[in-house]
């Protein structure tokens, strides 16, 4: 069976982790664990509640970490969840995350000397933990994919399936979830968008983003 | 203040719902409701636990009524719910489904006359509620918007959210969640998948899914 830990935490985005879940959940032999350091139920930025099942001590030695991210607490203060990453990432498959959680990877010291991504509102911070930032959507390093904001860990965990399950089941999964994507407007990266859009969504970004992430 | 009310039930898809509420719950002065026949935990169909927070009888007159669909159950056979659909329907500004929602919105007899979508394995028993099925994956008539299957609620509430505050805003919310799609494979639609691929998501469907719906 193979087991993946999909990390939760208050004030996290929802979108950050149940992308990847409608991917990830569907593979063969998959079970995916919603761990926190405290098990229950998670207020996310804008209001829903996610409920995480199992402890972070439940789920030691996971196949696949997915750490999501956060529009109001950018860098997680939480030194049992960088200590948990930390030791989980030693015997891990795959070591993944979506938007700001990619700075959570690198608190526990996982993305030392590798190019990663993040939400463009805090990629620059991922210098902070000796990465190199890049604008992809999705940058796979090793057994280490990072993810850019948001709806990101979509692309990546199919990416990911298709690794883990090869690219017949892969896409497979992406007909069940029938991603094909249609955005009415072309403004989804900080390259595509306008000034008065850029400007715009930093105003509606929560405060936390954008601060700097202490080493 | 703009009230949306997203509609949540036992064995749901919980992308359907979190998709669109990653968008529309970022739109200026507007408050989202989590509704539900019996409010508490609901158990989504590969195993996420999304919490509603309020029943029908309190979010009577939502401005915007959102539908999710689900893997397991596509016809959602709820007197509760379609008796609440239609009446809530009669005063919204915007009613909306996504993925098999909108065999709901279909049996509320919301879809009588209309062009609809839903998704690819049920789309065709739109007819048992008067609705033309197309191949789109966001269709607008009126105040009423289909999307097609999981994760095309996030074009869906790309655009609603321009209706609702205007291309501007719009924008800044898909650069917000970064809404850059970069799928690895291209099957994410029946008409773009292979046969294989085709026979491998419908194994993956839970066997709820392509079951007749009775009228």
């Amino acid at each position: 069976l193979l087991q993946i830990a999909l990390f939760l935490y208050e004030d996290m985005t929802a979108l950050d982790a149940v992308g990847p879940y409608e991917v990830l959940a569907r593979l063969p032999d998959t079970e995916v664990k919603f761990v926190a350091s405290t098990p229950g139920p998670k207020k996310t930025d804008v209001g829903l509640v996610l409920t995480a099942d199992s402890s972070l001590d439940d789920v030691p030695e996971p196949d696949v970490i997915v750490i999501p991210g956060s529009g109001k607490v950018p860098f997680l203060d939480d030194p049992a969840a960088v200590d948990w990453v930390r030791q989980a990432h030693e015997a891990s498959q795959w070591t993944t995350s979506v938007c700001t959680g990619s700075l959570l990877l690198g608190a526990a010291g996982v993305l030392e000397g590798k190019r990663a991504t993040s939400h463009w509102a805090v990629r620059e911070y991922l210098r902070n933990f000796g990465a190199e930032p890049v604008s992809e959507r999705v940058v796979i390093e090793g057994k280490v994919i990072t993810a850019a904001g948001v709806s990101a860990g979509i692309d990546m965990a199919l990416a990911l399936a298709g690794y883990l399950a090869g690219d017949a089941e892969a896409r497979a999964l992406q007909l069940v979830i029938e991603y094909d994507p249609q955005p009415p407007y072309d403004s989804g990266s900080l390259e595509k968008a306008d000034p008065e859009t850029q400007q715009r969504a930093t105003e509606v970004l929560p405060r936390g983003l954008g601060q700097p992430v202490p080493r």
